[in-house]
């Protein structure tokens, strides 16, 4: 296989009790998910596992070694609750060390606010030898240990270190996908996915009907690397509706 | 342990590229956490997988043997992307059949709605041995297998199966909570938080800051199966708050 065309892969593991619980309803597998398509990167699977540090280990033990790249959120705060980064280091069986560059920029940020406690140095601490994610918000760094991104949990700072990540990963072709809308039941045009998705080996389709306006109605999302089978596929499927006597919505309902 | 405290727990697994891509955002996750918290179930992990019968079988088989039970969102319709029922009957090692009863229900549903064609017929396939859940939405029953319940995809669908099996597993004393907020840096009362759970052992603490209002905040989520002890919790954890000079926030900002 060309270098072009291999597909680089990633795994996300979402660490919290909160989430488990019902309490908190996640935002970052869709945000992790939507930059990693941009990054050219196949999100692969997402684990949510609870506080606990057998449950974290296993995964990241598990999903490390078969995906390019491994990315957490939540558990990197100050608190008592906060043992991803412990956790992580077990899996690793490499000690946690107070990182000099991290503590220098909490040392700069607490400066004004109050000073650098015992429970901010905590969000110091890294798996030894690894290196930091920078974080324009509050401060405390995610972190990056081989092929592991350690990050917030909160969304919107999530949302910074993904960005201060962006470009930096290495990835393949990004999956390029065009949404076709038709109000139809998905089992009425069964027939017609199958065969165009067949016919057109380079592509995949996707079926997510819906119930909406006392209509039903389903939105086709065609995926491929190649802009030209993409663009392809789709034609083929409008005009495949057509001939069923469906009118197509080009990118979806 | 009395059989009263025995803990109960379940996973989920929520299949489907459009979770992975980030097209859509999950809603399953909350919703299932949320209605097993009142069944008396603890959600122990979640995985989000593609539409990949590998992947399927081994999250099937890793989970239904180490949970009480196993819940499964995704990839029971009509379309050639539908191949949950035949993934899961792989893990077990059990034929896929047509189960009278869907087939049944489906053929009284598509009556009115154009006949029962091969693509919706596939909605009545099985693993041989199941038991149905009630749709009263699409017909398309959900599945029971052993400890595995195989459920719709679409979160209005899904909230109506659960709602089907609501009551009828067994559970434990339900996991109770008490939120309590404060306008404070959670690094600020972190010692606080870790002696207050420390010296409640029964109880968990979890904490989730947060940046609003130009002020910076954060919640407290204490959880217990024991009432008595919950409130204990609470109550000191909110005079440990005063005792900082921070006002208690009850029910949470």
């Amino acid at each position: 296989m060309a270098e072009s065309s291999r597909i680089y892969t990633a795994a996300l593991i979402v660490i919290g009790d909160e989430i488990l619980s019902g309490r908190t309803h996640d935002k970052n597998i869709a945000q992790v998910a939507s930059w990693l398509q941009v990054q050219g990167i196949r999100l692969k699977e997402v684990r949510v596992v609870a506080d606990d540090t057998p449950a974290i280990v296993e995964a990241v033990n598990n999903l490390r070694v078969r995906n390019d790249y491994l990315f957490t959120t939540g558990g990197i705060g100050p608190t008592h609750d906060d043992i991803t980064v412990d956790a992580i280091a077990e899996a690793l069986q490499v000690p946690v060390v107070v990182h000099p560059e991290a503590r220098a920029i909490l040392e700069t940020y607490y400066d004004t606010r109050g000073g650098l406690t015992e429970a901010r140095l905590r969000m110091a601490r890294t798996p030894q030898g690894a290196s930091l994610i920078p974080n324009r918000y509050t401060g405390a760094p995610g972190i990056r240990y081989d092929n592991i991104f350690i990050m917030a949990g909160v969304p919107s700072i999530t949302a910074g270190m993904l960005d201060a990540l962006s470009g930096e990963l290495e990835g393949g072709a990004p999956l390029l996908s065009e949404t076709v809308g038709c109000w139809v039941g998905e089992s009425e045009v069964a027939e017609l996915l199958r065969q165009t998705e067949k016919s057109h080996e380079t592509c995949q389709i996707g079926s997510y009907p819906f119930w909406g306006e006392g209509r039903t109605g389903a939105n086709f999302v065609i995926r491929s690397v190649s802009a030209q089978d993409l663009a392809a596929c789709t034609r083929a499927l409008v005009l495949g509706l057509e001939a069923l006597g469906k009118a197509a919505v080009p990118g979806g309902i």
